[in-house]
């Protein structure tokens, strides 16, 4: 029976990569996808988000946009990396399908509450804000899913300060309501995702499929490389978000850690940094674990097969 | 026309009496009471709301839960001032009418926007968790409140700590959402409402109007007078929130000076501070003012007034 | 017999007053004089102590240069209310005697170390930084001095922020270092010193006096009140430093409350804040004070008195 | 020409390996001892420092003590790991040498200053208290050493906290005043000398000199060794302060990475974490390096050597 997930996202390139791989993937059941302020602004992801739904032909699955703004902080966009659209490179096709009414907090927890217990996991890709506006409106939430798996944070050095990672210090509180709740967390941080280069054979591969949507990632691969070239000093772009789909869909594709995981909220060289602590094994009730190493080519093989599931799609 | 305000409340002995002020008071129409852990846990603050609307024969108007912890820190409430059930003191009855089905932060929503621009007030009178949540589920509320009068916060020494008021500390993060929103707020807090003593006189007119209501006020501030004298050494105990209610019946009741207004997060010594700067004059977009002084006769009066206009309610 | 002071300071307009009101008072016995950065550079208040020194015809007195930047924070100088030389205004002349080759902070360990226990008050309006490092290098000195009297820090409002007062905020750490020491403290901060007005009547009777140090202390007060009435608001200057030393010469010039004091070394709006915990009687064993309000008319006669017994110096 | 050091230090068992690597080595040069804080109280270090000066023989250096607590934080000492004396294991033999009358950080002022520009290089295997003192009661000295090489810190992961390493957190404040000054600071942290292990085979080596202060570093390993598996999980004890020492004799020993680095001051989670910003190549004008691998037998190959060359002493 496939795993049904939630994902909460705010394409952004890899979170369209992201929900290319939850389609396509036969392990994977698509029943929700939320919308939050992020890479770009709420209105351009959410849009972004229903373009892809075209793209990759995802029809029947609720999507509802959330937070507009962090909980505490300023809105702090990654514009820089994603474009003006948040999606920039391929052309983005008119969405087809509308947005569900409800805000994504109450899909999420309608959702997580009309399923049974341990039914729906949690992927969120972006910032937290949704994911703990949630779990503060319902608490009951925390223990009716099955895990949490989020791509953000870093152990050993961030990219949007020196310990941060992005997803986590744009809504550092949020991120610490979601790491101190009592479900089973993992954090696909950027000890992983920065091994999940799309180097040249990668690209190479995608682009010899030949559909729709795979010339989508490809353009889409394009332009994200360009700019993590340009801003981050990468030789091949780091493919983060689909990382935490890729666990879900095969926990043995990267290995996990257990350790106490928490978020720094006052520092002011660390604020948003996720501290795991490592100093002695994780204790028995320990319920957050860090992935920590990828194996690259089973991960793109993941996505490839996605993509040649998906097929062609009619736009 | 009455102004329509929305109660947003953690009761406690001083939300008691301000929601019979609110009720009772004819310049005052109450639309919504809602709930928030606080002075105790969502579960009492809760039932106390219901069977504070039973003593004081308020019907047709929505109750709602809310929040059953702050939005980051853990919970931590004030037994030691409102005794185990939140409402010590007083025998309570059982509540008669049921709760609205919606959380709280709902029904703040649902009513801010079905009515019309300006037209509703909101008076928080405990931690700020609901009106937090709320404005970042439905942003749009900020402009179409007509204010928020809260109570809470201190400018001149605080209670909970030597800063810091009750209801800004155990929820700061909370709080600095709701100070730092677009809407006109006035904080009533410990600098007015330790001016709000109720008196031997005070207690004295009270119990001599002789209806049921006046009696349980009567029941509540003797015991809130015991606690307040045991642990915190005033000789009459000063009851916060109806100040807040005051304040919308007639503003000339305090004086209140225009300044920015912040909440402190980061101090170790100063967390939940609200941090008024007075060193200038106000600038000209300052939406945010402080209330310093209070005129006790008249404040009393308001509250005395309210209890006659209550009248005997039959149980 | 006279009180045996080192005055610790950063000249600066108030900090000249100070140093004339202690030398000038038969109860005051100067034994040193520090000079640490502050209101500008450690070079520029240092050359002003030498020349006030010879204005007021101090002689026999040690002088030495202290700490050239605070401990931990950058340099912040305030000379938009002291001017380009830190004592703009009157002409200054050239200095006469030369500075004691020791560092500050030995100037004030061997001081204290060589006079009898409880002989030498310490007597700081300026950066704590020398005062810091003086106990941190011999902590001896913690028991050995009478008290520590210091302009400084505010309890109801600050200066350089909304509430934190220069002299504090400029070197936090070695505030918290001060004001956590085992010696009796005395706070002389905003609370009193916004009350030492240098008001027109106060200026024309100092004018009256008509020798050369008065009408320096006149050309002061006339270059201060234009800095303070522009950047400030304030219609005539207050005049903080000579407020400490006339707390050494006569504590009934103004009323104090015992109280525990910190200084918030974390707050993101209150950092250097003074935080006095006002909320129950001090605790018996506690030895820290804060001046809460001033007899402007005794302290301005102290003043005068001294200029008046210095008389006419010869330049 | 041997390279001229003052070791700063609290031995401390892996302090005292680092005196003896220190005054064995040819190429270094032994001119000043001062002690700190930390391992152990001062007065315990010191006289540790002293013994230890008598099982190696050393004469002719001037050791003075400095100061008994961080700048601002309060006292905390390692004796789970160090014992009761600080240099549990062994038996001390009394000292013979006397301590210099200076405080440690006039012996550190006057030992830079009298030296050529360049001449001297700090090496603190301690908390940074004295270092800090130092340059600022004179900051000439960050200019005239050659550089600080000092045994503290950690970027992937604490052991006095998650992030956090002993000499670091236990005085933070004196720590980003060194870190931050502009000499050239190589921080030789627990990323390095968590590899340097004196695993059986090198205890052997060293029980096999024969000497008696060979014996004494191994009585002392044996203690170490026995802590460390106790509190940290260590199969073998990880000998941190030689380490630095060792990269003054020959950088080639371990492999170091020029960055940006600062220590937090404010993280709840994260206090006393030596932040480098690995994100980019370091900016041409960085005076940092971390060091973050350890050639392990080429570095205990130093300690034998020193140890050899040190031969037998007669106590």
């Amino acid at each position: 029976m496939p795993r049904k997930i939630i994902l909460d996202c705010d394409p952004g390139h890899d979170d369209a990569i992201a929900m290319l791989l939850a389609h396509g993937n036969p392990d994977i059941e698509l029943v929700a996808v939320t919308t939050v302020v992020g890479n770009q602004t709420l209105e351009k992801v959410t849009r972004n988000a229903l373009s892809v739904a075209r793209v990759a032909g995802i029809t029947g699955v609720p999507f509802a946009a959330g937070a507009s703004r962090p909980l505490v902080r300023s809105i702090e966009i990654a514009d820089a990396i994603h474009g003006d659209s948040g999606l920039d490179g391929p052309v983005l096709p008119e969405p087809e399908i509308e947005l569900d009414p409800r805000h994504a907090i109450d899909l999420i927890i309608d959702t997580i509450m009309e399923a049974e217990p341990g039914e729906i996991t949690l992927v969120p890709t972006g910032g937290l804000t949704n994911i703990a506006m949630a779990v503060r409106k319902e608490p009951r939430i925390a223990a009716r899913v099955r895990e949490v798996v989020l791509m953000g944070g870093a152990w050993g050095g961030g990219n949007w300060s020196a310990t941060s990672e992005f997803n986590i210090i744009i809504d550092p509180e949020a991120a610490h309501i979601v790491f101190n709740e009592e479900w089973p967390l993992t954090m696909v941080g950027l000890d992983v995702t920065h091994q999940a280069l799309a180097t040249p054979e990668v690209a190479a591969t995608i682009e010899a499929i030949g559909t729709g949507p795979a010339r989508f990632v490809g353009e889409l691969l394009e332009f994200f490389g360009e700019t993590y070239r340009d801003h981050q000093g990468f030789d091949s772009p780091p493919v983060h978000d689909p990382c935490a789909v890729a666990y879900v869909i095969d926990p043995t594709v990267m290995t996990v850690r257990k350790a106490p995981l928490d978020v720094e909220l006052t520092g002011t060289l660390t604020l948003g940094m996720t501290v795991a602590d490592f100093r002695a094994p994780a204790p028995a009730d320990c319920t957050t674990q860090v992935a920590v190493s990828l194996d690259h080519a089973r991960f793109w093989a993941l996505v490839v097969d996605a993509l040649e599931r998906i097929g062609a799609v009619e736009l």
